[in-house]
């Protein structure tokens, strides 16, 4: 693997990124297609959503260095994604280097291996999304390297592409389809939304979606249960 | 396996069934032998205590048309419990489904499978215990059964079982033992609240249980301590 | 394994058990030269920090008796430490055995196996650190023993040990370096203020640690990234 | 839980049994609709191919005390089933079961715990199908029930059902659908024998289940790879 | 995603696939930079060390109808790659595609998901790696695509990479890097060559590589256990 | 953590030892009153049974520097006994390492991490039990201690004391209680001959124990089962 940091990663504008921010990530997902789900990462807090770009760092396991050297990486809006050459629960992550992303304007962090200072974390307002909590920590011997491709959760993430996070998990949205996924992404909002009326007023799916044939062509049939009280 | 929707399924008179959600999940198992657990499956919100009656649906992993087919089977009081014929991730329920299912007077949900919108669930106060929560979205075409037996985390439920459920987890109420369940349930309360009165009067498990002799029988001797202080 | 419940355990000073509830188990753990972790067990409630003296419990898998028994040997100032002889996810420990602690004046449980009666727990304010959340209640067939060294989530604790627990996790202090590790967590606490001050002014751990130079060293490069729009 | 011990279970006739011992247990399971399977059990034996009729045991979690009371439920063409009321890793069954077991004409075991001299019962010829392999041994103070239906795997096993299983698994066929499910095994065994003589002369399965028209119908397109070579 | 079958994917020269076939997996993992490992895929038989060029399935949970399309895009030294959208634990592989890829010449087979027939599968001497072994069957009924990159095991897998497999995991050798990794990887063949014959001979890798100083330098000593027996 | 090498360990004599080499790990587990176990470690061969002296490592995750030291400390009849400060998936054991100790005459390995090249060691014959199979190397960058107590599996391993180990898993036997432990496994192999013997005579375990009034006072009733066939 190369040991390199990769610098002025590209970025979306800014306006796109705040507008996903606005959008769950379970609507982000379903407007592109059912794609860029990471969903075995868990946020330590309850209620956040945001959206950011991503600066990525791949380090050792149970090693920092490069955190180091990717917070000098990190800007305004962005989001720290950090992963490792292999599964690690260390606690890479807590509330100094919080502390300094904050500072730059870092939106949150999304740890693919352990973090700590969980309550000083929430305490602060810096969201986090991890795969473990542990007080376990790090050293700094190993190189690794910033900002090039990593995978977390099944999904490839490179530095600049766009990361929308809530309760539910983490969804990416790569660089070269934000406008085309924001604008999906609109669309699939006010389609819920009209869904979520009807719902209200009493529609059923099996009706809205014209779901009935279907269920027939299946050959799912209906009988009253055997043990039914009086009709 | 059949691809049948039942419908009317029988019911347990209502008043039981609200008598057992002001009972704890813990004291309803206890209560029945030590029997009806479910605890592999986790609330997504806090401090939710409830009791319904089951409807029952069979997916196939990742697809949910079977759902939408048991919405119209539910009604007031009732508890949606869905389960997949193969462990499945997917985010198979979320804040339409609930949308539809709290207008029918529908108390909450249990799905064994995925879960997406918690954020939404829990503003909207629609109590929801899942294996996952993950944003992965579903499609709608396989067949499947609604209100047959399933059986979820070892233990089945057949369509008008009772379930009790809280943060310590769910237990299912047979329809046919639900009379006695309640009854036992009740003395179990009236036992504890005298234990309860008892620690805190000081009294000691060891003596109310008459358990002394048993360590005693059992070879359990005292000893001090090795290292222990002055007495 | 000799069935002996072991009375009056060392306790350390009572003093140097509550400073360590000032100070969070990632510090002290850290002070430790990063040792004593328990992180695999989970706080069932949110924000609580404590220090408490280790009373611990080997029990058989699913049989409270010598839980019971260990209740007795409780005081002001201890945590109850279960585990079991076998992985084991029964609901061992609940709102009755926290009743008769809490009166006796103990700071919380580290149960490693099951708990049930969470909502009640919470309510009460008695914090519990645990591996599973489960309804399923236990017998009392089976002899233990009470104060004899246990390893719970890979860390020797025996009786009389300190145990610094919060959201994080738990760090055991071993009781004869309790001084030691108090002295050196209340410098690691200086060292963080002055890094958290450090950093809020701007400062990079790249220069507070001399870490340009290690990186060169290894071989890290910098690059402008590929796509990286005008500088 | 009723604490009993069921005598003289119904059985199919040894014929019937003996016709599933020559099917593979995925035949069977496709065989009977995709039902059935307990996939999580292992083998702890490479090669084995057998079916028998189930003598089920419900034991306390690190507990044998039913198992020797099964025993001698047991006769030729029997396979013991025993599970636990909570999961539980100790070495519940070994060489001494097995000889009783192996005396007596029962034909394996499936325990849904753990299984320990797992080379012993490999030279016996014993074939057992478990969750964990574990030299930890048992107690015997808690009852429980034989005979009784019992959840393995999330399936129902009764006293008297069939157990198919091979390396792939286990598949329970009931007691009452024998007949049937063998009738249908078969079909699907000439099925698959006509589908294999297929394949091997180099029909593709898009043709022989008429499946291209479907791809078209689904959207599903063809095109040359990108990074095609020339044709 | 876009539902679309790639055919005629570029294919490295069969001669380096076949140099590769020689090596073993953790050497050519080695060879590049300790990248490409895929471990957590286990092999259904045991001492199969073979290597191929990908084809990639990309389906749907529990849903085989992109593996029949996918067999007529494989030929001769291919492995065949499949992969679902969200974890699956189906039986979607097994004897019956085996028999139509063995025809076809193709080496062996990927599941990230489970498989059946695994006794069939080694009579036959077709060797797959997998996440499952499981009796349950699939539908065919949710479109995919075929030749389209995929994640496994954390690893990207595009059609027409070179894949290396053994007892030990597989690691995927990008078709562009493949010379180079083949030639790395014979050097490194050669090292560890040249190690075994030292360390037969009784060197130390101490000695051999220099780490007596490093470890001096890392503050590691050397100390006659206390309780030594006479020197 | 100090980083120290502790050289010349205490050793059982090797006639001690030996004994229990001829004798199950769980038979020595149940004549030490069922302690010892680790049994999340599996064996990569089939059929190895053996026992030896343990030298442990304690090792950074993803750092096989300590290894090479421990080589040097390792004798004829010992076990190389490998963990790491927090879990760790990395292939820190292989070949070159097993040539090395092999020429020592070293009896085997336990790694509470990853191995690699199981291939060529089982074709070396050099037994291995390890938590994870895995191609992934090491880097040599962080000091840990050779000979120190270590914690496997739930339980304490100190340089010098013996570990059986065979296909069921792996029993830890304290030095000091070496030859208790041998004394009392050869009484337990005694009464387990008897047993066998009593069981291939027909005798059932709830006549030789005498079960059968402890069943009744348990409350254990029987009953014919109510689809019994005629008696």
């Amino acid at each position: 693997m190369e040991t390199v940091i990769l610098t002025d990663p590209p970025r979306p504008p800014r306006a796109t990124v705040d507008a996903f921010s606005r959008i769950g990530a379970a609507t982000v997902h379903e407007a592109m297609g059912r794609t860029g789900q990471i969903s075995d990462l868990r946020p330590i807090q309850q209620g956040a959503r945001l959206a950011g770009t991503a600066v990525t760092v791949m380090s050792w396991p149970g090693d920092n260095l490069m955190i180091h050297a990717a917070i000098e990486q990190c800007g305004p809006g962005d989001i720290l994604v950090v992963t490792t050459r292999e599964p690690s629960s260390h606690g890479m992550f807590g509330e100094l280097f919080a502390t300094g992303l904050q500072r730059r304007g870092v939106a949150g962090a999304i740890i693919d291996a352990g973090v700590r200072d969980t309550q000083e974390l929430r305490d602060m307002g810096f969201p986090v999304w991890a795969r473990h909590i542990n007080v376990m920590g790090t050293v700094k011997n190993t190189p690794g390297a910033v900002n090039v491709p990593v995978i977390v959760g099944g999904q490839v993430i490179d530095a600049g592409d766009i990361l929308v996070a809530d309760d539910d998990g983490i969804v990416v949205v790569p660089r070269a389809r934000a406008d085309d996924a924001l604008d999906a992404s609109r669309a699939r909002l006010a389609k819920e939304e009209a869904t979520r009326d009807a719902f209200l007023a009493g529609e059923l799916g099996l009706d809205r979606y014209g779901m009935r044939p279907v269920l027939a062509e299946l050959g799912v049939t209906y009988r009253r249960h055997p043990e039914a009280g009086p009709a």
